[in-house]
């Protein structure tokens, strides 16, 4: 929710020098993304988005994001198209930060989604699984199950300090999550941070996705359990199975799942929630008192962890079988 | 530089049922303004702007800013127009805080103005005080010329903080301007902080004004002493004689000064500097430490101070005579 690198006309106008969409008539920093600066930018051939990449995404990946963003814009998946410069880079330097031109998306993120667009929003993330496949690039989930061991372990006293007890109940989640893995079940390129914010809806139509830049190669159905975490549940902390559902059958309307990942949903489920829990607790500590940008609370996905604990309990998440 | 107030999906459509503006595409926090959160609003209708206003800006008055922009763009002045509700109404309510949509208005603010573009910024300025006259409302100028003394008074402590004997030197040049301050002088309506980051150029022509919430009933050249601070001086702290002169030949294209109103510009560009070095002093004391909004450096004033205090001695700024 900030603009981190200032830009100034000047440095705007040489930047834009070095592309072929004419001169700049608007350009404003928007309070959009929280990792990367974000600017609208308006010239006389249309509107388009800048971005300048901040520290925390990994330059050498950038190739690999926009990279995905033109071939799912080119597969027909409403993502951003990457515009290239006149070398036919789509990658550019401002500041000394790497930044990059892309199409500007219309639609509105929505707070507070119901289960009418949880079936949109799993109907998009099946569309972008599709559209991705033979992307050929690749990238590993850096944030994956083979990474939330050792995140869990350099977390234990900020999870103590966040509720006593709480890093051995993180570590015998972890057992039980990595003994209940999948394997074998199809993967290809996921979007990996599929949350309302980075969706953009048109009179209740799925209009866009944005903000790739988690993207990875992983399960497909991980990616659902992702999103089921980021759209299905209530400000209380329960799941709303009505919206689970939805989700789950708008994501089967394009791409059906098969059995196995039917039955591996609710453990996908549980260690996307488990990402999303080390990695919020990982931005609460390293923030001082006072930051611009108020992390994103921890507390909200040791809840989640705690509703899929107590639903692997019972045989797990109820996500098909009734009307949705 | 911040969005403070957070709207949702929700929130905004409510909000926009009371206009007939259409539905919203676009929706988005934008990085301008100090004082008030604004947004970039698309609908299917158009482009607009939406501002929430912050305490700092007297509900009361907003009638009579709103007034003055639709006044300005009604006599051709690029001011954003403000869009009436279905009511008729210019100001709305959202989440218990005065708003208002206006216009989208096109071009970009230029960091480092030159000789030029002082030129069409004077111009500018001189349109916006012919396009004002007749508005029919009034508002005192609650920060000119009467309120220095006092300002000065409450703030001693903070100038000494500033720099040890700062206090004396702002009370003797308070004495000077106010013994020189001209009586008789036209004016009516200006724009009172016209700063470069408050207007818009395209091609380097002048295409809008914005933020009009110091605007007041003034000296005209009063409005044109502001200018020469915030557009001809350079970043070392000397005044650019060259941009002083465009700034007023620019001016005088579209209304010629009186001979009066000429002997009066450099102790009203004093007094211009006094201002903006008072109330910056003041929101310098006024801002914690970590702040999110760092307030401008009052020592950037405290020099014009000195420029146009050692001007004067010398027989005030040479604003005419050489070619411009």
């Amino acid at each position: 929710m900030a603009v981190y690198t200032d830009i100034t006309d000047t440095e705007l106008e040489d930047f834009l020098a070095g592309y072929d969409i004419g001169e700049a008539l608007v350009f404003k920093g928007i309070a959009e993304g929280v990792e990367n600066s974000n600017f609208l930018l308006e010239t006389s051939q249309g509107r388009f988005f800048l971005t300048v990449y901040e520290r925390r995404v990994k330059a050498d990946d950038l190739p690999f994001f926009l990279g995905l963003m033109l071939w799912l814009a080119e597969h027909g998946f409403p993502s951003a198209r990457p515009i290239a410069d006149r070398g036919g880079r789509l990658l550019g330097s401002l500041r000394g930060k790497p930044a990059a031109i892309t199409e500007f998306m219309q639609g509105l993120s929505v707070r507070r989604p119901d289960a009418a667009l949880c079936r949109e929003a799993g109907g998009g993330t099946a569309w972008l699984h599709l559209a991705g496949q033979g992307y050929p690039n690749h990238r590993a989930n850096d944030l994956g199950v083979s990474a939330w061991r050792g995140l869990a372990e350099r977390l234990v006293d900020e999870a103590e300090a966040l509720k006593p007890g709480l890093s051995r109940t993180v570590a015998a989640d972890l057992d039980a999550i990595e003994r209940a893995w999948p394997t074998g079940l199809p993967g290809g390129v996921i979007h990996a941070d599929l949350f309302p914010d980075n969706v953009f809806f048109v009179n209740g139509r799925f209009t866009a996705a944005i903000d790739f830049y988690f993207a990875c190669d992983d399960l497909f159905a991980y990616d659902l359990g992702v999103g089921l975490n980021a759209w299905c549940f209530e400000p209380d902390g329960t799941f709303n199975v009505t919206s689970g559902r939805a989700f789950v059958a708008g994501y089967e309307q394009r791409r059906p799942l098969s059995a196995e990942e039917r039955a591996a949903l609710p453990v996908l489920a549980w260690g996307a929630a488990m990402r999303f829990f080390l990695t919020r607790l990982a931005d609460w500590r390293a923030t001082p008192d006072g930051a611009l940008v108020r992390p994103k609370d921890p507390l909200e996905y040791e809840r989640k962890l705690a509703v899929h604990r107590a639903a692997q309990a019972g045989g797990g998440l109820v996500l098909f079988g009734g009307e949705a």
